[in-house]
């Protein structure tokens, strides 16, 4: 390569290099593979890298090398000249800004980006290793599911989900219109936020609700089953996201320390208020704490916007018992149709120890009691 | 009354006089009334009395009253005699056992149960009251939702949700059966608990959560609405019941302070230790402590028992992406059911942003992978 700048094209055109094929890394090549791109994968374990291919992830970068090597039969070049347009860098947060750093050294004329979880680490990192940082752009796209590693890997796992970019103040303006179009080749809704924002906005909404709940769950490791038995839905609902990875949250949670913790250092004030509270229920003023915390909490959740990104919830709920038989739900739903009514929302509850469950139903607040009405008048039980 | 002890019917023929004629006493005589029962029903409000009335939950006492009172024209004796079988106390928790005491004085022939959520200091009040605890029974239907008052009542409020009867040392077992009675005519699994058990695990399964997901939610008050449109199902989990009522909390954890105080001692000691590791997250031994907490979460969370009570959840998951045309949710589930496949469980997740909604499967293993490709050839899309 010349001493001159190369012309970077804002275009999203590909091949592209995806560095690491678990599963976000797998996803980002099965889609990016599906709508067209061509795609290279690589990971650090020969399996998972070919498995990654099989399921149609991108071209293996071993298989890939041995065929060029083996194509020229003699003399070849020691390292396959592989010039992608962009680099995408899917590894564990641990590891990621050293891939980063290499990514820039090795292919300088690509862009890279990453996908960790926690994005100021990394960014600090490349800058200290006097890596070009002009090529780099972090991301993450906030999407993700239970199981791991490429056969869980899905094209559509990033549809309808954020993928936030994190601009900085060198970053070439081509690498982030590329990025933009990765995400919404994705199928993503695009945020830009600085690595710093980036980092407080998910300890608030990701980080800090994981350790609620694993706080939580872990009371519960005691309590005899018959009396877990007695559980509702909000118990289930705080209590959910504790069965986490532990290996991945040990990985985020320290690469995200510091905006966590300054997040718990408020939990831990508020929390002692209410064990002192607690601790004299009968105190003068006791009430007045109690209800305090509560309000603030209805405050907070007030907050978090409902369906589609609009104002919280003005639906409304209503729950209709549906018995365990196939078949019997989807009537309920086809039936909700033809009453002309449309469903916002639906879940369907668990019912400790009876087989019946209890679908809830978010509705326009204008068609709710005209559709308890009908629902009734058809023979459903609404129960509340 | 003669000194003579009266002999007391284990077979609940009614009449039933409920005593507060909000949500829960209004569902109580709206159900029993539908079930073919006489009931009667008091407030300490005039209008809602009659509300509850109106909406079917049983005769006014106020009414009867009137009418008795007027039926005769001269002297009429002051007091109305009823003699109801059994006297249901529906009130808010604060003031439940004074008005046990009260009806055990007035109905002296009456079995009388209340439906606090807390038991154990209704029970210690009536007991040193003096009053004949043999014919009084705390009891605690696990229902209810978000709105109040009778308008919001429902008699199918009970149904498949469980009915806690807490027998103690006195209590005349026909009186057991009769409560054993009303649960099971309202739809409701019975499990039996003295108050003390009752009261921890109501602290465990029930406060405690609440607690937890409030000082979560109150974290949320100055974040900026664009970030919190970031979050996904995580968040919402977690903070969907800090949306509850300050009053009514306000009486539960008051009433209920020893052993929700004695949990949150266990989690200031796990949130401190947590603290302290983030805040040297590099130091040896960080990690460990934090993987620990995280297994401890994952296995608090496993042992809460699954859909109807079994096992805890040994489905599979997959998630379909459903567009917001009206229908399309009944057809994905119509179509599931023509494959042949039953639903476990299902929601349908919020998309922040997008006109698209997740529907989240489970469904048994053994029909996991056939169900996405079958799914998947039929044109749907499954994200994960």
């Amino acid at each position: 390569m010349s001493g001159a700048t190369p012309a970077f094209d804002s275009h999203l055109h590909g091949p592209v290099l995806v560095i690491g094929a678990g599963l976000l890394g797998a996803s980002i090549g099965l889609g990016l593979s599906h709508r067209g791109y061509t795609v290279y994968i690589s990971d650090i374990s020969p399996t998972t890298e070919a498995v990654a291919e099989d399921i149609g992830a991108g071209t293996s970068l071993r298989a890939l090398t041995r065929e060029w090597q083996g194509k020229d039969g003699q003399d070849a070049p020691a390292q396959l000249e592989l010039a992608p347009q962009l680099v995408v860098v899917a590894a564990p947060p641990d590891v990621t800004a050293d891939l980063v750093v290499r990514a820039l050294a090795d292919y300088p004329a690509s862009f890279v980006i990453d996908i960790a979880s926690v994005k100021s680490g990394i960014l600090s990192a490349v800058r200290a290793s006097g890596a070009n940082v002009s090529r780099y752009l972090g991301t993450h796209p906030m999407a993700g599911r239970e199981k791991s590693g490429p056969v869980a890997a899905r094209g559509e796992l990033f549809s309808a989900r954020p993928w936030v970019l994190c601009d900085h103040e060198t970053v070439r303006p081509e690498l982030v219109k590329v990025a933009q179009q990765v995400a919404t080749e994705l199928g993503s809704t695009i945020t830009h936020m600085d690595v710093g924002e980036h980092d407080r906005t998910v300890a608030l909404i990701s980080h800090v609700p994981q350790v609620m709940s694993s706080l939580l769950a872990s009371r519960l490791q005691d309590t005899p089953l018959y009396a877990l038995g007695l559980a509702g839905q909000g118990l289930r609902d705080t209590t959910r996201i504790a069965a986490s990875d532990p290996g991945l949250w040990v990985q985020i949670l320290s690469a995200n320390a510091e905006p966590v913790v300054q997040t718990l250092y408020g939990v831990r004030e508020d929390l002692e208020r209410l064990i002192s509270t607690l601790e004299a229920p009968t105190a003068a003023g006791a009430r007045l704490d109690i209800a305090q915390l509560m309000s603030e909490g209805n405050s907070g959740v007030a907050r978090i916007p409902g369906k589609h990104g609009g104002s919280p919830s003005a639906f409304a709920q209503l729950t209709v018992l549906v018995d365990d038989t196939p078949g019997t739900l989807a009537r309920l739903l086809v039936e909700i149709g033809e009453l002309g009514v449309n469903l916002e929302d639906l879940r369907l509850e668990h019912s400790p120890g009876a087989q019946v469950g209890m679908a809830e139903l978010s509705v326009n607040p204008n068609e709710h009691e005209k559709l308890i009405e009908d629902l009734t008048s058809r023979g459903w039980k609404v129960v509340k």
